[in-house]
Parts: C-alpha cells; structure tokens; sequence
C-alpha cells in the first residue's frame, strides 16, 4: 500500500488506508498453544513506505493491550489524530519510512479488524463472544508470520514494540530465531509479573461483575461499560508514575477552591480517570479485553526451561533493549535480568533504562531518547550486509 | 478496664473487653470540618495496662482504613487471632504496657462500634447510609480529643498510627499540639497524593457501580460484596510491593502444572486477591468504606498555608518518623519531605526509612525493627521530666 504524501504534515506516512488478508482459510487452521484450532483468520494491518525488490527492509510493529493496526499517519485528512506511534514512525523518525518497509497488525483476539472475540464465528454467524479460544502471545506472532509469508518477507529487519508489544518482539527472537535480524522490545518483561497479573485479575473481574456483561453475550454497543471502565481505570493508573500524576494533577480541584463533601468527582485526577474509562468504552471491547489481558497473564518466555539464559539461547537476534526509569508495571530490573541472561548467552545486546518520569506510558511519549537509540541501531544493521 | 493475664500467651495485654463512651450527646453535638453537626457519638475503645495516677503515661493507637479498636489481646480465650497491632502492645513490646496506658478506638466513620454510617440515624431509626455527614481525619481526631477528656488525660505521651493511622497521629501534632508530647507517624504522608486518590477513587467506583449498593440503601448482609471485595482487591495491590508479592507467589499455578486456558482463578496471586477480598466483606462495611477512602483524600496538612514547613509551625511535639523503602502508596520520600520541613522549623525529629521488601503493609509486619526505634524512643520521653 503506498501512502498517499501530506503536504501538509511534515514528515508524515500521510493518509494511509487499512489493509485486510485471510489467513489459515479452511482446511487449514491455526493451531494455538491451547490446542485449540481457529479458522479462518481475517488479520487487519497497515504499512507505510516501500518494500525494496529484496524484501531486506522489512520491520514489523507490534501493539499493546489497547493498540491497533493504525500505528502511523491519518486515515482521511479530516481525521484528527494519527496513529498511535506516529511520533516514532514515518520519513525521518525512527523508523524511518523512507528507507525502511513498516507493517503494523492488529493482534490476533483484537478487536480492531482481526479475528478476535467479536468477530463472526462462522459455525454460528454470532459474535464468538466467551466461545473464542484462550490465546497466547506466541499465538498472537504465528499469526503475524503467516502474514509476513504472504507479503513475501522471509526475514525482518527488526521486530519493535512496548509493553505487550515488545512481548511480541521477545517471543519472535525466540519462535523464529532464522526470520528476525534485531528485536527492540520496549517497556516490557520476559514474563507477566505477580503484580501485573493481579492488576489484571482485578480489571477482569470487574468487567464479569457487570451485569451487562451477560456471560459474554451482550449485543454489540450494549456491553459492560461500566465494568470494562473500571478496568481501564485500574489500568490507567498502573501505566502512570506517582510521580508524573502529582506534576499532572497534584491535588488540583475540578470547580471550586474548596471540598465539596460529597462522593461527586471533585480531584482533577479523578475527572481524568473517568474521562479515560469512559472513551475506551467507545473504542474497545470488553471480551477482548478479557482474552488480551490473559495472554498476557501466561505470558513467560522460562515456561519449559530451567532458566531465563537457557530459555534465551534459542534467539539469535541482535537484541536493542529499552527500559523507562519510572515505569514500575514493567520494571527496568526485569529489562536487566534479560539483558544480562542475553549477555551471558553472547547474546548481541544494546540495553539503555531512559530517565523519564512518564512511568510504563513513556513508550508512547518519549519518543526524542527512543529515536536516538533505534534510528542509528537500525540504520547500522541496514548496511551491515 | 483492667486486663487480664492471660498466662497461655507469653507478653500479651490477655483478655480484653472492649468499651464504648457516648459523646457529644443532646444538646451539644460534633462540628464537622464540613460544617455538618453530628450528635450524639458512640466511641468503641479498648485500653492496655494501668493509666498512672497523674495520667502522665497514656498513648493513642491511632487505627488505618480496615482497622478496629482491637489493637491487641484477645476477646476471648478462644479468640483465634489477636488484635491487629499485637505484636506491638504489650509488656516489653515496642509500646509497652507495664510501663504505658495504651487506648485505641474506633475511628469516626468506622463501622466496629463507633458511629459511622451503619449506625442508627436517632432522626430516623434507619442507619445513616449515605445521609451521613463526609468526615475528615480532623473530625476522626476531634472524637478522639473528646474520648481523652473524658477519660481525665490531659496531655498525651504519644499518638501514633500507620497509614491513616500516621494521618490521625499528624493530625493530632498540628490540632491540638499542647495535648501531645510526641506523635509517631508510620508509612503514611502529609497529604494524599494523586495517585492514592485515584487508586481510592476507582475502588468507591467498583461499590457504586454493585446494583445492590442501591444508593447506600442496603439491608445489613445483603450490601455490595462484589463492589467491595474489588475495591478490597485494587488496595490489596498497592499495601503490597513488587517484590513482596513476586516472592509470596510468583507465578504459580494454583492446583496444576500447566495453564487451564479459560478465566478460572489458576494463579496463586489470583486465588490470594479473591480470597482477601471475600473475607473483607464479612466484616467491612462497603458504606463505610466509601467514606473512609473519601478522608484520606481530603486528608492535606498544608490546606490553607502558603507551604508545608508553614503548616507544620504549629506543631510542638517531638516526632519520629518512620517510613519503609519498598512502600509505594505513602513512599519514603513525603515522610522526607515533612521530615526535612520539620526540621527546618527547628523541630525535634528522628526520621528512619526501615528497608524492607513488604511494601506499605510493613507496618503490620516488621514490628522488630519498629519495636527498636518506638521503645527507646517512648523510654526517654517517659524519663525526660
């Protein structure tokens, strides 16, 4: 797909339109981790810049929880915000698209195009609803390879991504060791802590308290809204550090200079959080967010091995590694324990933990020290051969 | 109330029976920061050891959100748990009770025998519910003034507290600063911070968002147990460090060796976090937690004054701060924040981080350590005149 330039916004992929292809088409199935078999797969992705005549410039950009396949530039030239990492990707950033080949794919189980628990089910033509399979994040990258295959890439360039998305790049390195050059895992773990599984439980939980919830059954614009709020909400504050709410909000008051005493909305930083649980309801789905937030519970690159080194020799990838000093949901000690598992393998490591004060979100904001690292680190590979 | 030895339980206060006082009756009443007049007050209390005859060694427990009056001791020979500061008072504890009269009671706004919103409306003869007037910390500590009076102490030795507890004993420092000698403030913080805010905002928003929380409208045992073991489950999150719980649980899987693929309970963290918040509701009541939360937020010693040194001008008494490096719902560096303001107002203050790795509930928990600074402390200003 080549993007449509935009005059009018300096060094943008411009307007980009989503592209969809169906995978594991019947009789074949993609057959998940669980067991399970799901078929067909409908994937929803983007791309920006040109595939060169070799197919060496690929990079694949892997999204979070709440991400999708719109990772760059505008879909029309109304549209009032771009994609959710343009900052990072497009002619000169980054990734810069004016050399490289950038794809961008909803995840399997999301609800943003590709096949996920609000899809179609085609044994029942309805929503899968809570029949959708448990899915895992190594399920999540088979179904990007079958992707990359069809568009011809036999080998990335690099595999990117924060949080959950940098999960997807870990799990690459060590799934198809001979089809990724480099990883550049951001704001992420080798494998879901305690404390973000219980985070998540919670955010689960109060979506199954929801009567709307139905089991899962709930008619499309009629689901728990109020319970996938609240998990949002819980969520929202686990991706903030103390630290930057205080700067941000402090103690501020909505209205008035004094307390109302009464249980309204009266602190700024509540006003916020219920701000940000309620336009994710707009957007997002309350079963995907249960079958997202689970994979990224079983998410644990050791599961088999007797060891984070041991479960790394499989990769062989050059490895960028980047961690955020406030961000305690994916701690920068978990980024080193993998950076010094990698080393010991002799393994190809770059790991840098970045000052910020923006916590886990800093992936998504501090995109100044990100391209300082990732443009050059790229831009070597990119001549290395 | 005299307690009894308990000979089983080496270095325990024994049998306890707790007491109540009604204060503020007809015509007199409770003026509330609000300005709401609240008449009249029921004050479940207990006390340890023997108040001396000039009533010169007397100590204030001050209890946090779920606490109780019961602080220490027994109910009963059966009773299979002490109260909740055991391991603090008692003879030759860190608050000794051959030495000292320890009292703690029930917090205003509490629902174990102090009157809060479960108590009977005399206007009504229906509880309180949500017609109860919102409280503050001040308001928790003028009942608690009124309860000292009454019980003949005219200066107290110390006031000392844990989380909210810490907020009472603060509180206490500025009030009312010719009643104590010296204040104990642990893990907690001279005002709320956003992130605590927002943290007990969307656990008041899990019991509102329970159908049978009905407006505060519910018959005793049918309240909003779902709403509330949420908002049990989110604080239960944050008393705990990382650390703690990745060494408590870890991943573990909570009956099998390998992953269930669907939305049971199955990691050990999970099973933990259900099971803490079930049990909550049995003896937590969700109207009352609602209010509580809501004066924590309120709770800002610097409201009013151009900064926090200037508001601590009031305070006379000696202090000693004690926070723990892995808390990071009050972390260490407000308690430096008020310890340096305190000192540059020329105040006498010991301020100690305790390392520990048990997060905010360290003060439940590692009572060797306080029992090291707190007795010695205690010792000299007992000695001191």
């Amino acid at each position: 797909m080549p993007s449509t330039p935009d005059n009018n916004r300096d060094r943008s992929v411009g307007i980009v339109e989503p592209q969809r292809r169906t995978l594991f088409s019947p009789p074949d199935a993609l057959v998940l981790e669980s067991g399970e078999r799901l078929t067909p797969v409908t994937v929803q992705y983007e791309t920006y810049g040109e595939l060169s005549s070799d197919a060496d410039n690929a990079i694949l950009i892997c999204h979070a929880l709440s991400g999708d396949a719109h990772a760059a530039g505008r879909h029309s030239p109304e549209d009032e915000k771009p994609g959710w990492w343009d900052s990072m990707i497009g002619p000169g950033k980054a990734f810069d698209t004016s050399r490289y080949f950038v794809i961008c794919s909803n995840i399997l189980g999301g609800c943003s195009g590709t096949t996920g628990p609000d899809s179609i089910d085609p044994n029942t033509n309805e929503p899968y609803g809570t029949n959708f399979p448990v899915i895992t994040v190594r399920d999540m990258v088979l179904c990007q390879k079958a992707l990359i295959d069809q568009l011809g890439i036999a080998s990335l360039l690099a595999v990117a991504g924060g949080s959950m998305g940098g999960m997807q790049a870990l799990e690459w390195a060590v799934s198809f060791p001979d089809k990724v050059r480099s990883v550049i895992p951001i704001a992420t773990t080798y494998r879901m802590s305690a404390q973000g599984i219980a985070l998540n439980e919670v955010g689960r939980q109060a979506i199954f308290a929801d009567a709307n919830w139905q089991n899962g059954r709930y008619e499309p614009g009629e689901g728990p809204s109020t319970g996938l709020a609240l998990a949002r909400m819980i969520a929202h504050i686990s991706y903030l550090s103390a630290e930057s709410m205080h700067r941000k909000f402090g103690r501020d008051l909505r209205y008035r200079d004094h307390y109302t005493y009464n249980f309204e909305q009266e602190f700024q930083v509540e006003s916020y959080l219920h701000y940000q649980g309620s336009r994710f309801t707009e957007r997002f789905d309350a079963n995907t967010y249960l079958y997202i937030t689970k994979a990224m519970d079983y998410f644990d690159l050791t599961t088999g091995f007797s060891s984070l080194r041991e479960s790394m020799q499989r990769a062989v990838a050059k490895f960028l590694l980047i961690s955020f000093t406030s961000d305690w949901l994916f701690p920068p000690r978990e980024m080193k324990e993998l950076a010094n598992a990698l080393r010991s393998n002799g393994a190809d490591v770059t790991y840098i933990d970045i000052n910020s004060e923006y916590g886990h979100d800093s992936f998504l904001i501090e995109d100044v020290p990100q391209t300082k690292l990732i443009a050059p680190f790229l831009e070597y590979l990119y001549w290395e051969e």
